[in-house]
């Protein structure tokens, strides 16, 4: 692409190094910014750099906060004894719109992936390790997308931490909720039988 | 979406104002961000902000340059007497592209549409036809986009200009190069047969 401006040129050259983004929609977005008012390209700009230069990540769990603490770990109402593994933010976002956790969240900002060049070292692992062996916790509920990736995680974690006197948990894995059977893929649906659930505990929830 | 820090809020919230970018790509993208160093940010930020703010219109053109006058136009081997009236600046890269123009561009900036609110008034219409008035140019090549609002900006401008000297003509409409009958739509093939061209024209092209 020639470009007549080389402010333009940079501008679409940076914008096209996001993920997902390449150079001709970065162009559309770039002129998009030229006709709207000026403020609007202004503000996006120092929105960028305050969140870059500020934001903090919580102390305890490692999640995106403001504060040395994040709201949650901070909360006292929450149960500490309780911590939800997670890989980023957008896993505690999801959790915490279901309104159905109270306990806490550990992120780990990603999982073991060998073919990415990630490994445990890469990862909020040995926090959570150091948490666990200061008698702090009961249960560790694992919340990994349920991949490869997050079967490897998942495993390593509890292999750091089973002599410890602690309880572990994964999220469910079945059908669903509003899934009809016949869409269901077979793995997920043969689990769903080896794992299935007194009818009374169901009814509860 | 609840947000565990004001500053991530405020820089997903910017970036979902760009058009085709919801509340969860912008997130995608933000957090991205978090996770590359942290001058990758901070470059597209000062990127956005010296284009918003020095980025200049082409006195004559209205293209985007970096100077008063932008390279096309103040190149002295180009045809001024020769104009192409496009929409915006991607029309211009397209044709540059294609290295069969020597003319100059003339940029609208968008077509008349009373649908989205744009009139006469709100495109660079004035000036091109001050430059026809002033009889510095022979040839309006018209290359909007073959729709509604592109054949309605392009008879707005011919009538105010078809009682001066000068040649009119429409970018050629018919099958694409390359393509097969059957997959054309009917009213291109119908035009393209109407607007047929001497055999020994096509040789030359």
């Amino acid at each position: 692409m020639e470009f007549s401006s080389k402010l333009l040129e940079k501008a679409v050259n940076e914008m096209s190094q996001l993920p997902g983004i390449g150079k001709r929609t970065a162009l559309r977005l770039v002129l998009h910014l030229l006709r709207q008012p000026k403020s609007q390209t202004l503000e996006l700009a120092d929105a960028l750099q305050n969140m870059r230069n500020d934001i903090k990540f919580c102390k305890s769990c490692n999640n995106i906060s403001d504060s040395e603490f994040c709201e949650i770990c901070a909360n006292p109402n929450r149960n500490s004894e309780l911590i939800c593994v997670v890989e980023d933010i957008r896993d505690v976002m999801a959790i915490e719109n279901t309104s159905s956790f109270k306990g806490l969240y550990h992120v780990l900002g990603g999982k073991i992936s060998p073919m990415d060049g990630i490994g445990p070292n890469d990862l909020n692992i040995q926090p959570l390790v150091e948490k666990v062996k200061q008698g702090r916790v009961k249960e560790l509920i694992f919340a990994l997308g349920s991949t490869m990736e997050g079967d490897t995680t998942n495993f390593y974690i509890y292999k750091q931490i089973q002599d410890f006197d602690i309880t572990t948990s994964t999220i469910a894995r079945g059908i669903s909720v509003g899934n009809e059977l016949e869409y269901t893929d077979e793995v997920t649906l043969g689990r769903s039988i080896i794992n299935r659930i007194p009818f009374e505990v169901s009814l509860k929830s």
